[in-house]
């Protein structure tokens, strides 16, 4: 199909259709000629990926860059799915933590704590440690101390998450498709987690208040 | 203090301190000078607060701003909570939803239908219920119904973080306080969240392949 048609049938107007292209998030369509591409269907589906991640999951171009190339990655097995679930911790989003800024040590070191309390082995400079280290460490410099008392409470929590996630992802037929439900799990997972802890919170805050 | 104290004290540098001026994140300082302000303690907390949505939160400049100015809200008691908490929700990151959207009519009833399976009583129109079909339509769209068959499991845990959220925040003096505990507890919190699910994952995962 030409440019237009793929412009309608994803509702992705065809100038950003060539923005995706150009920033590498989309594989350019067959040349056929000097001005004109053919796309087929899997640009189609690629677009609604491209959108998900970006409208509803609120990556930056250049984060949903690396999670597509992650999916696209000649890869095979668990190296791949791990690869993927590298691109969607959430350090991408937030920039790199510095070790030199004020509490990110002791941040570490709690986190590290937290880890082991719970049993986690995890490799010992996975970059999730950092962001949660991050997190924590902005918590209590902002003197938010409680929030730091309850981490225990968010931990078993997160691995109730973590549990139903990796029960999805056990189903999916092969690596491409589990690393598919990793990247769109994690991703847009964190929203749909974020509005439904929203929505208990209000019933929870209505029932504090009658 | 002058703008090169403050900048010291903060770690932000002036030109960034003058932009969130303009940008109304921040309070302006007395003028003391054709091109001079006072700055005082008030400042360098607002300045950390401002960086940590910013760069921990990953919030934009417009959805801090609205945070920022949900804290300084002359509201008071519950009115304050809601309107602070009204600043979280996921939808200001992503944008809002459409309710032409292919399958947003029904990913809405879907949410309905959960929110009333587990006694939930929210507000008819709460931004989270969109925030959170928009997230599920887009998963159904995808093809990745496996994640809509697991809610259940999702809300559960959603339940349970909002239950240690409100134990913080009723634990809070006064009415700003747990404004701030709501604000920072689900913009920095989701971060927190996001962040343990991924350690929780590799260690499921890990159990999983060895």
């Amino acid at each position: 199909m030409r440019i237009a048609e793929l412009s309608r049938l994803s509702g992705v107007p065809a100038p950003t259709i060539k923005y995706y292209v150009r920033e590498s998030l989309l594989a350019p369509g067959e040349r056929t000629g000097r001005n004109q591409a053919r796309y087929d269907e899997q640009h189609v589906t690629r677009l609604r990926l491209i959108r998900a991640l970006l409208e509803v999951g609120g990556l930056s171009v250049a984060a949903a860059r690396d999670v597509v190339a992650a999916l696209d990655s000649p890869q095979t097995g668990s190296r791949k799915v791990r690869g993927a679930a590298r691109q969607t911790v959430p350090a991408a989003r937030t920039g790199p933590a510095h070790p030199e800024e004020p509490g990110q040590r002791e941040a570490l070191a709690e986190i590290r704590a937290l880890v082991a309390r719970h049993g986690w082995q995890v490799e010992e400079h996975a970059p999730a440690l950092a962001a949660a280290a991050r997190v924590l460490g902005a918590l209590r410099g902002l003197g938010q101390d409680d929030f730091a008392d309850q981490l225990d409470s968010y931990a078993r929590a997160a691995d109730a998450v973590a549990a139903t996630d990796l029960e999805i992802v056990r189903k999916r037929p092969d690596a491409d498709a589990m690393a598919e439900a990793v990247v769109l799990g994690n991703i847009l997972g964190d929203a749909l987690l974020a509005a439904l802890r929203r929505l208990a919170q209000a019933h929870r805050s209505a029932e504090l208040c009658d």
